[in-house]
């Protein structure tokens, strides 16, 4: 089943079907494979153990996508009842347990290298069903049996040590006993299963294994296009740093916090997000900086140069202590006079204040501009709006106010980030907004999404379907933005312990803020554990790069007539409710552009 | 949590509270340990495991309640995403894995035993996480190594076998061979948890366990009133025999057939339920029979005879053949001529039809009941109907045709068994039913329920209320009906092996006509797996004997006050939510009435 289903614990498996993806170069796709029991052949609480095994994926000319690299599988794990988590199966060899009447899902990604040679790539997934012994506790030693093993062989091993000479006699009953321990061991039931054949170590799995097996190939092609590197539209993402504090108990500025910040940066960029730490203050001050380190600091460079990296946010270290000391500004000026000089500067901006609401904090966002833009004029600010300053008349409505908006901001704010909960199913007053800006002058629109839209609109709340999550970047491209913001990847309740609960935040539609888990939470790893919520999210920043390479060759008008052509996305209320669209649009892509 | 909580995934479990129930001898009382795990503690895919372990249950003055007989546990299991299924655990220890997020609920059942001496009883639930190493599979010994041991010992045994006299020197370097080798094997990292300390088998099991544990006191108050054996209201219910020749593959009339009702019938018996088999014919003929052998043959009586059985279905054999020979009317005369001098012949029925439709139906049931009572005049005919005949216009309204079937069908009939769903929410018009029956001639008022009355009255059916089951019995006691007859206990869709997925019937509520389940389908246990909802019956009818008691000393008005006053159940449509009146009810009924 596709990567956008919902796979519930009472979902009916489709009749089986080979796997067929199309991918390009340096891009992920996935798809699901759903089991549920027909019968049951375990012995306690579970319908049985099934192991999978994942062979390479070949081409004919020899090239590999290496299972457990760039081949993967996860199980989808319900988060609120709710098919979400996705939890890293060993690999190339795991084992299940199914539950009867339970259907389980397996998330599988071929995630392709960006060197990869085009092709056509082969492999299978093997599904048996694990004899009745080996799903069972039965099976593992038991302890007991364990304890009894090591004090049979020590007695013999004290018989025998220390090995001195004494009479011949005393010697030949020595080994008479030795050898009645061990015939005595060997022939136990214990070893049966070895004692009856020649115990031939390869024999072994094959004999865990019933004749029970389902066969899935796999194919994939892969294409001569690859996915810039560089995400061609920005989609900065917020990771708490109070959270990870909280949860993984490191002091703030300790090489512990470094590393948890670095362990997250790194596995965040590798979904085509361009991450920001944040940390709030009173009202909807945040401080927001993309790299724990200093701009004096070898890793700076090392971060924001990333090619991964689209975007990346400048502290702005005031924001919090609310003072504005001459230290403070002379720390903020020193990290700016080394930034701007950088290659990456390009990709530099500040994100200070999250939706103003009043006259007042319009002031304060001016006021910090304008410091910034003293020490470098061509900064860019970010600020994020779904509404004009409450407390000021100076729009006939309140759209109006909001539309307004850039009037009060200019030249303070570069890039106007507002939230697409504003439009409702009113894409034409998109026109609107951007009818105020003035790209000429680098002004942008970028858009987000947060507690609202709420259903039917694409957002990326916890069961909501899969083409709505990843619908959210189809609306993005087709409304014309030129990037995206979220307000949170690991927003979730307060906890103290890595392996806690995960609860999701009092008054938040689930799932908002909550892009991934801790590993700790489903398994002894310290990888988070990536939620299906933002596989579909990836799947929509690639889908960005097919609709751009489609547009570098039939225009953006031919882009949009495409995504409507196939059913993909026509508007927030009327866009793919399945699979297929996605399908046909990215075939017809691959059709119309590959060389 | 209390029996009648249908524990969800997503439940949160109350702050834990000691166990503390009433109950009568030869009473079964239940109750849900609810347990959802705040952190997690294993190695894959699990948030931990925990093991738990149950005491007898033990009264000051030395007797007991043995676990394992007296007291069960059981994981609730989902069907169809609603807990339902009760799969028993293993005792006096048990080990559970629990999932991240996810809720478990454990029900406790204690079954008194009719002798049991009144008095209270106390004991112990431990709940106790377990070592990450043994909730992992790394922890039970691989096959890899276990074939490396075989090898190591093998070679070892090798080495000095045969035992023969060689010189002194080769039965040193032998001797100091197998030294070295039981040596490494011993110093081994398989066996690093016993060379490390001395070994002690009683050591391990607490070395298991971490020091996380949960103690939860279970107090059992006996009191001095045993519920009759043979339950003082019939509750007869059906079990296909084609389900069972079905799934577990036993041709009629072989011994694992009769293998196969007898276990069936035996384990109803427990739950004070008077089981018939049944087979379907054309139209809604249908054969019941509450013994599967004749009534010559020695089994014939210890059915019968059964002190747990209430009322027993006397097969009438020609219903299914259509024909009416010689040879079966012969057939049908020896059998009821030998059961009508019997001393259990006062529970002996037939059941003929169910819910007739038209005037031809009721002929053929007039007919049968005729030849019946031409061998038995005192015989009792069973008929279930919801509605008159359609094609005879004896009475002005619909609902008034259904109360006239006595006269069509007196003396044909004995007991009138209407369905609850005629009644609607109008409890009233149970007067109308009963005012046409003369039970001075010993004409009975029986109910049942099958795919009506649907939510919000009371029915058996999965996802509804646990006490919208148990509320079942008690709209039987309150409109004062004296029996009760539900259609089904294994009415699954077809299948044709023990382990296949259980799957309800189309068109029909899910649950409905399934009150157990195989055990091969969550077990290699062939006995088969309770419902929460077949429980929650048996409640209900334990509740009717308390009620009964209650009545002998107030009065049967005295008991329906108390139904009310409690708010357990004052209408189909009013009665109890959760489970406090129950306990208020019960408790009044203790004080009471207990010596």
């Amino acid at each position: 089943m596709p990567s956008t289903a919902n796979i519930g614990q009472q979902e009916i498996p489709r009749p089986l079907e080979n796997i067929s993806l199309l991918a390009a170069r340096n891009e992920k796709e996935s798809v699901q494979i759903v089991l549920r029991p027909k019968v049951s052949w375990a012995c306690s609480g579970i319908a049985g153990a099934i192991q999978m095994h994942c062979t390479d994926l070949c081409s004919s000319s020899g090239d590999r996508l290496a299972v457990g690299q760039s081949l993967t599988l996860r199980r989808v794990v319900p988060i609120l009842g709710v098919p979400d988590a996705l939890v890293p199966l060993d690999l190339p060899v795991s084992q299940i347990n199914l539950l009867p009447g339970e259907t389980t899902a397996i998330w599988l990604s071929v995630d392709v290298p960006p060197g990869q040679p085009p092709g056509q790539y082969e492999g299978v997934v093997s599904i048996s069903a694990l004899k009745r012994e080996l799903g069972c506790t039965s099976q593992s030693m038991p302890k007991l049996e364990k304890s009894e093993l090591y004090r049979e062989l020590k007695s013999c091993l004290d018989s025998i040590d220390p090995v001195d000479r004494r009479t011949m006699d005393e010697l030949v009953e020595r080994e008479k006993y030795t050898t009645s321990v061990l015939r005595r061991i060997l022939f136990s039931p214990m070893f049966h299963e070895f004692s009856s054949d020649n115990g031939s170590t390869e024999m072994m799995d094959e004999d865990a294994l019933t004749n029970l097996s389902v066969l899935l190939k796999i194919s994939v092609t892969v294409w001569d296009f690859t996915l810039p590197i560089t995400p061609s539209l920005p989609a900065v993402i917020g990771i708490s740093e109070t959270v990870i504090e909280d949860r993984f108990r490191v002091e703030h500025g300790t090489d512990g916090w470094f590393d948890a910040l670095d362990q997250h940066f790194r596995w965040l960029l590798h979904y085509r997000i361009s991450p920001f730490f944040c940390r709030w203050g009173d009202s909807m001050r945040v401080l927001a900086y993309t790299c724990p380190w200093r701009a004096d600091h070898p890793k700076s460079d090392e971060y924001y140069s990333n090619l991964r990296l689209a975007a990346y946010a400048v502290p702005y270290y005031p924001i919090l202590s609310g003072s504005n000391s001459d230290a403070e500004k002379d720390s903020l000026r020193k990290e700016v006079e080394i930034l701007k000089n950088k290659a990456h500067w390009g990709k530099a901006y500040f994100y200070l204040w999250d939706e103003p609401l009043n006259a007042e904090q319009y002031e304060v966002i001016r006021s910090m501009s304008r410091e910034i833009r003293t020490y470098a004029p061509d900064a860019r600010v970010l600020t994020t709006y779904y509404c004009g300053p409450s407390d000021v008349h100076y729009a006939p409505s309140t759209f109006e106010a909001f539309v307004k908006v850039p009037n009060l901001l200019r030249p303070h704010t570069q890039i106007f980030c507002t939230s697409e909960w504003v439009l409702g199913a009113r894409e034409d007053l998109v026109k609107d907004i951007t009818a105020e800006l003035r790209p000429e002058n680098g002004e942008e629109w970028w858009t987000y999404v947060c507690m609202g839209p709420t259903d039917p609109h694409p957002n990326l709340h916890l069961g909501m379907r899969g083409t709505q999550h990843r619908a959210v970047m189809w609306r993005v491209w087709k409304e014309g933005g030129t990037g995206f913001l979220y307000w949170g990847a690991n927003c979730y309740e307060k906890a103290t312990v890595p392996s806690a609960e995960i609860r999701f935040r009092r008054g938040l539609p689930p799932g908002d803020g909550v892009l991934f888990y801790p590993g700790e939470v489903f398994s002894s790893s310290h990888e988070p554990v990536a939620s299906a919520r933002l596989e579909r999210l990836l799947s929509g920043l690639q889908d960005i790069e097919y609709l751009k390479l489609y547009s570098s060759r039939y225009g953006r008008e031919g882009s949009i007539a495409l995504l409507e052509k196939t059913g993909v996305y026509l508007g927030p209320e009327r866009y793919a409710a399945d699979h297929l669209p996605v399908d046909l649009m990215r075939a017809e892509i691959y059709h119309t552009c590959h060389s």
